[in-house]
């Protein structure tokens, strides 16, 4: 066993605050992993605060985490120790039903476990997350990270940031010569400009704020469309081959149906708290459009993810933050005020604790 | 010009009645039909009585035709005089478009000319349909019958409610060793049950009337929930390869979501007058499933699915109707009192115009 530091919510309703408990020695496949850097995810403070239905409590959130491997077990090939090694929203998954089969663990028939706030496997025990200085995970659930040093921080937000958006993104075979739009430029929308762009697509951004044009721009879009502004909207009706939708706050989706060309696809990645206003179903009959939804990726996929952003010098654009402005960060996370992506120096923790 | 004896709308609450007008003569590509029968669709209705927007009067409803070549244009080479046809739900194109050059002329960027209450390619006046005893269409738009005559009142309303269910059931390639569901029967239900039978695929229907059980088992479904009782509905959950949804009534369309698999996609072929509850999002996401339109279906795949359904002894079940009971028979419609579908049987045309 092995004391872990962390920062957790002991109720829906109380900050995060210091917070100590064991975690297991490594078995035979575990990676056991210092975390340096944990990104800061919307998934979070909703689970935090119970607002996806109850959490358990400790509740220690975190899932875009970057460490170091401390110690392996005696079964694991594909680590060693000092590796570079990132974790995202799953560390375990039943492996043996057909989803998991096709590496598509996300989807796993009988319930992936999350990184924090799910049952283990055989256990049934809560899972704690990356809000922490020490995490073990079975090694088909780590992933190799090969970005500069450097980089490391602005890495971690890709394991659920970035992949969320990959995802769908290459299910949707998105590449050179389509018009691709990407509604919403927070955490995964700012993901979703990068990886589209360097996919070779024309990427259109949308949002409701003019102020973020020129960041937008320098993020890989060619052009961005104040969604509020029906006359930018009708001058690209019919027009995108796919629409990434990262908006989770409930909205109007048929101005952007609107914009899909036959056979077109919007595909939302964030679930909104109230649901959205009924899509026009019109919309979807006359041009043969679909809307479909995705969940994070695989751990292949993820994989793959993050050796294409390493090789396209893809990382996150972060602000990083000491543990103990947590509390402070999800207030700040509430109004946008963050671009475009919080990341815990995992070092400030044992301060944290300490004080 | 041709003399032309119908049955037309004179305004939105005005019931049918006997109306004359003239035809165009053949023009050099055009195929001048006598017809026989001509089945009726609920967007007969919708329309006749502007409920789909402004109609123009007087409407002439009907885009399930079948008739007889009587006269052919100087250009005509796929048809000859005597030659038993159909006329389904467009008459043009533009025929230059992206989608047209594809043969997906329902989705012609330009707008398809609709068999009825839709304004021709040039001229723009009001398209009159098949509650009519003769009609003139360009060749393009003309399909080729090949059932027995014994069935052809039976095979207008292929070029209907045939080929709005056959196309979606094509696109997203239903067959062998597929579990399909078709939620509906009624005159586009019964017709997806029978084609997904026919396609290979194991077809469950969904209908809120447990007294369809026999009828939908003897048209081809392997069995029959019953959509408003959660336990039979909680037995299929992530079971279905594709959900063809027949049904325009708003109703909710998560409990039909649930059922599919990763992956799996709802096709909405009926549009609701007020809006569906709006989806859960999570359904989509939680399983990357697909929430899709479909609108007919272009000529070529008419025709595709003309021969599939002669291939296979394939017509609707109908109920012939002599003209004069149309009133009558959408009073009837409304109340979902037939099975599955109406055709008139135009030689009553005469007797009525003359009554």
């Amino acid at each position: 066993m092995t004391l872990t530091h962390a920062y957790a919510a002991q109720s829906a309703t109380t900050p995060l605050a210091p917070f100590s408990f064991e975690r297991r020695a490594p078995l035979q496949r575990d990676v056991a992993i210092d975390i340096l850097h944990c990104g800061v995810c919307h998934s979070d403070l909703h689970t935090a605060r119970s607002e996806w239905g109850p959490a358990k409590y400790p509740c220690v959130p975190g899932h875009e985490i970057v460490g170091r491997v401390r110690a392996i077990g005696n079964g694991v090939s594909k680590f060693k120790v000092g590796d570079i090694v990132g974790v995202g929203c799953m560390v375990d998954s039943c492996q043996h039903c057909a989803s998991c089969a096709e590496g598509l663990e996300q989807y796993c028939e009988n319930g992936f476990t999350g990184t924090y706030d799910s049952p283990e496997q055989i256990s049934r025990e809560n899972t704690l997350g990356g809000y922490s200085d020490h995490i073990v995970v079975h090694e088909k659930f780590v992933l190799r990270i090969s970005h500069a040093e450097s980089d490391l921080a602005a890495v971690a937000p890709l394991l659920c940031a970035g992949i969320t958006t990959y995802s769908p993104l290459r299910q949707w075979q998105v590449g050179p010569g389509q018009k691709v739009g990407i509604v919403g430029l927070g955490g995964l929308g700012h993901m979703g400009v990068k990886l589209a762009a360097a996919m070779g697509a024309q990427v259109v951004l949308f949002t409701t704020s003019p102020g973020k044009t020129a960041d937008a721009l320098r993020l890989g879009a060619k052009e961005v469309v104040v969604s509020k502004d029906p006359a930018q909207m009708a001058a690209h009706a019919n027009s995108f081959d796919f629409i990434l939708n990262t908006v989770a706050a409930s909205h109007d989706l048929d101005p952007f149906i609107a914009l899909l060309k036959r056979d077109g696809t919007m595909t939302l990645v964030g679930a909104p708290a109230t649901p959205h206003k009924s899509p026009n179903v019109f919309g979807l009959i006359l041009k043969r459009r679909r809307l479909a939804g995705s969940l994070i990726g695989g751990i292949a996929e993820t994989q793959e993810m993050l050796d294409f952003c390493a090789q396209h010098g893809i990382v996150s654009d972060i602000e990083v933050i000491a543990m103990e402005q947590i509390n402070e960060a999800y207030e700040r996370m509430l109004r946008s005020d963050v671009k475009y992506r919080f990341v815990v120096d995992m070092s400030t923790l044992g301060q944290a604790v300490a004080a």
